[in-house]
This record gives structure tokens, sequence and C-alpha cells, in this order.
């Protein structure tokens, strides 16, 4: 068992990401008392079941009421509406950070109405599974992984400090870089690969020559790799589509000229730009494994699991 | 172990699939002589040291000398080379089968060249990893997938069924289907997976906002996911490429003029569009997961293989 950083912590948002903090902090004894707090009466119910925190509240202003720390994790689409909420009942001194994909966006949405006394620090912990809902958290999932912050310009090292200590009790690696960087990073590690799973299989599903049936059961030979992450949560990636708009649509204008210069070699056969290709993008490969950010077995050690 | 299925097999190309048949052949007992052949001299002489087969030589023609069952697996842009090198010297009535992940060009460079008295089987085993080479392969890897035969019109059924008996032997579910539909299936759950793969990991290698070493370092944001496909052997998919351009063009079409329609709502904020689709790609997930073609844990279980 760690220290007690907290007396009071109140999460918002009690999904994948939220509810695995919530299991972390009872794991690690992190706090005195966790007040949870999500719009659903149904998936309160289902956090309490779970013995997830030790108070509950379908009212995020009720919830963060004597919190020493704040954890909003949300659709970043309804970070706004959150801040409103909370801003009139903080304590004086209390820190809050978020866990959203995009950061400018969030910080556009909450800074404002965040009071004078209280430290907002952005935070986006790189981490997380294809599924969704209190379920689907466990503790362990931060360890290993990047927690970014974007901190604003005025802010308080000490509580920035403070929040870095909670993670890196979580397990997380901390990084800070500003926003507008960190959406451009973001763009292409995560939100340019979701986007384009989901629009394979989309496309794949959209067929006629080749039923639905035939993609599911040939599926091991590439296909699938792609339905991880676009069975993600459709509320969360949305948000990110609409909240990370510029980076994305840059990122996607580089990937589809690259695709057309692809596909311009496949159509005049042109074997050594294909070969120059496919051998490059195996170093890469290799650099994420070295660095630890994948496993290193071939096809996700999915054979191991099998047996 | 089973029964002898073959007196004599001739395995040509001892890379990650043929390496992979070559360990069940011996595990299981399924010949009594397994002759092992390659272009490369030092490929060849790793397959001695890792004890493949019951003879090496680096002479296509002299490997098929008396082999009852020839199993070509090759970049299927060698076939033609490997037809006519092999034709003058098969035994009559032997059966002579590929691994090709493209069938209609397989059977136009290879079956001109076969003898009258030979059965010749197009096939098509879908499993893989993205590792390469004859240290890669391990007995085991086709258990539970599928292998396609793409048999020509007058192909005689009881050879058919001896190389059924085979595949089923290695653990293989049998699937038939004419060779166009072979293509475009394959152009869809596998090729166009790979392709789209390879460009991504490209796109993020060619930034200049964004550093290599943090695609690397933030790569588990879902970047990684594609960068195993981007690992696989060039030269096989730089065939593939080759010899099953229209069916990918087509593929390839269809991918982005979805992606275009996506990328317009993303501009225009079009939420309604983003969540329609990406609620619609949850359900072939679980299609898939239900039909056994992938594992049923988060992540790929990556974090049951972590500990």
């Amino acid at each position: 068992m760690s220290e007690i950083l907290f007396d009071r912590i109140a999460l918002i948002g009690i999904g994948l990401i939220g509810s695995s903090i919530a299991r972390d902090i009872k794991k690690l004894g992190l706090a005195r008392q966790v007040v949870i707090s999500t719009r659903s009466a149904e998936t309160l119910k289902r956090a309490e079941e779970l013995e997830l925190g030790t108070a509950y509240t379908t009212s995020a202003a009720e919830a963060v009421e004597d919190a020493d720390l704040v954890i909003v994790s949300v659709p970043v689409g309804a970070s706004e509406a959150v801040a409103r909420q909370i801003a009139p009942h903080l304590k004086a001194g209390a820190i809050v950070t978020d866990v959203g994909s995009t950061k400018a966006s969030v910080i556009a949405q909450m800074a404002p109405h965040m009071p004078e006394n209280v430290h907002f620090i952005p935070g986006h912990p790189l981490a997380g599974t294809e599924k969704s809902g209190p379920d689907a958290g466990f503790s362990g999932l931060f360890k290993g992984r990047w927690c970014i912050f974007t901190p604003l310009p005025d802010t308080d090292r000490a509580a920035l400090d403070r929040l870095s200590a909670f993670w890196k009790a979580l397990g997380s690696m901390i990084d800070e870089m500003d926003p507008q960087h960190h959406d451009k990073v973001l763009a292409i590690v995560s939100h340019l690969p979701h986007i384009i799973a989901y629009n394979i299989v989309g496309t794949a599903d959209d067929l006629e020559t080749v039923t639905e049936s035939e993609v599911i059961k040939y599926s091991a030979s590439g296909f699938r790799d792609f339905t991880r992450l676009a069975a993600s949560d459709p509320t969360m990636w949305r948000d990110v589509c609409l909240h990370n708009k510029d980076a994305i649509l840059e990122m996607l204008a580089r990937f589809s000229e690259d695709l057309a210069y692809l596909q311009r070699a496949i159509r005049w056969g042109e074997g050594d730009k294909l070969f120059e290709l496919f051998s490059r993008t195996r170093t890469i490969r290799r650099s994420i494994v070295q660095a630890g950010q994948d496993v290193d077995v071939p096809d996700f050690g999915r054979h191991a699991l099998d047996k």
C-alpha cells in the first residue's frame, strides 16, 4: 500500500478510464474518500455494485464539494458542460485535471470556467483498450504507459508535482508538451489509426462482391487487426474527430497523398517503389518493440493465448 | 503420430510458411522423406541446421524428382520461374500445389507449364505472422486456420481429397472457391489491410512536425497495431501488389471514396455520420471474435502477455 496522496478525490465519469483510475486508487490506497459521479443512473449503480468508490452521485456539482483532486473522464465534447457544472462548487486550492484525447479543445472548453483559486492541469494518460464502460476498467491499465500534461503558462509547479506523483503511483511515466503539439502527435499516433481502422471496416461491410460472412471467416489474414481499434467507443471517437479537426485533417491529407502515390505504383507495376516503402516500415516496428511499447511475439502472441 | 500421407514431399521455398509446413510434417510423421529446396545457399544451410527435412538442395528441379507432393512456397512473382524449373522433372501422378496469396496470377504463371500427368491444385493457407524466414516458422501455424483451394475445372477429385487430408492433418479447415473470387476476398481481408498499414507507417515516418521518436514513444495509443502488419516480408507483399492489381485497385478506390466521405464529415462537423459509422463497425468485431477468428481479450491480451 502506498501513502495517501489526496484526502478526497472526485471522479467525474466512470467509463474504462475513470473506473481503472478508481480501481488503482482503491488498490493502492491513494485517497481516503473517492466520490464517483456519472450522468447515467444505470452506470452509477453499476459503479456502486463494483464498489469503485466511497460515495456515488449523479450530480457532478455535488461530487466535487470538498474534493482535493477532481478527475474529469468524459468524452471531450462534454468538457464544457462539466466545467460549468463543477466550477461554482470547487474547493479553493483543488486540482482539476482531465484525461481527454485532445487538449487544445478541452482547454478552450474548461479553462474560462475555472475559478482563479483552483489548479486546472489538463492531462492525457495514453492508455486504453477497445472496451468501454465501468466493467471494462482494470487496475494496472496505466502501468508503463505515458501520461502527458499540457500545463497552462501560469500553472503552479507544486500542484503539477502533486498530480505527477499521483500518476506515477499508478505506474505512469510523465511527459509535458504544449497543447497544440500534443494534438498533432496524437493525431498521427492515435486519431488517424482509429479513423483509418473505422474506415476500412466500413468499406469491407459495404462490399457487394464479397459477403460479410466471408470477411469475418477470413479476417485472420490482416483485417482483424483493424477491427480491434474499430470496436472502440463511438461517442468518444466522434468527439475526438470533432475536437481535433485541424490536426486530423492535416494527417488525413498526408495519408491520402501517400496512398495515391502507392496506388499509382501498383497501377504501373513499379515494384521498386513498393519494395522501398515495405522495407522502410519494418524498422519502425523494431524500434517500437525495442522501446517496450509493444510485445515482441509474432501475431501479438495470439498463438500463445490460444493455448 | 498420424499416418504417412505421402512417401516423398518436396518443399520449394522454406520461409515462414514452408518451414512451418516442414515442422508439422516432421512432428506428425506425414511423410517418409522431405526434400527441401531454396535458391539461397545460406537459407538452405539454416534449414539443414534446423533439421527441417531429410534432404537439401538449391535445385528445385532436383528436389521434385520422385516427389509425390510438391509444395511451392515462394513469393508469387517467382511462380513461373519455379514452374519452368520443376516441370520436366515431375513424377507422373504427382500433386503440385502452392501457398500463394494471389491465385489467378499463380495459375496463369504455373498451369501452362504443368505436364498433363500431374495434378496441379492451387492453394492458399490463410496463416502467417509478421516474421519471415526459416526461423520464423513453427508447428501449429495452420491449426484452426482456413486453407482455400482454387481448383481448375479438370481437377481430379481424388487428388484434391488427398491434398485436403494433408492440410486437415495440419489442423486446417478447407474451403474451395474460384480464383477470381479468392483474389477479391483476399484483396479486402488481407491485401488492403497490409497496404493501408504500410502506408500509414510511411506517412508517420515522413512527418516534420512530429518526430520519429515521438511516434515510437506514444505508439501504444493505436499506431502500433498497424506496425505489426507493416513489418511483414517486403518481397512477398511487393509481389502480391503486382499480382493482384485489379482487385487491389478496386478495393483501394472504394476505401478512398469512403475516406473522403469521412473526411468531409469531420471537416463539416457532422457528428451523426461519424457516430453511425463508428457504431456499425463494433458489430463486425464481435462477429469475428464469435467466429473464433480472434482472441476475446482487450488489447489483444497484451496485458496478459506482459505479466
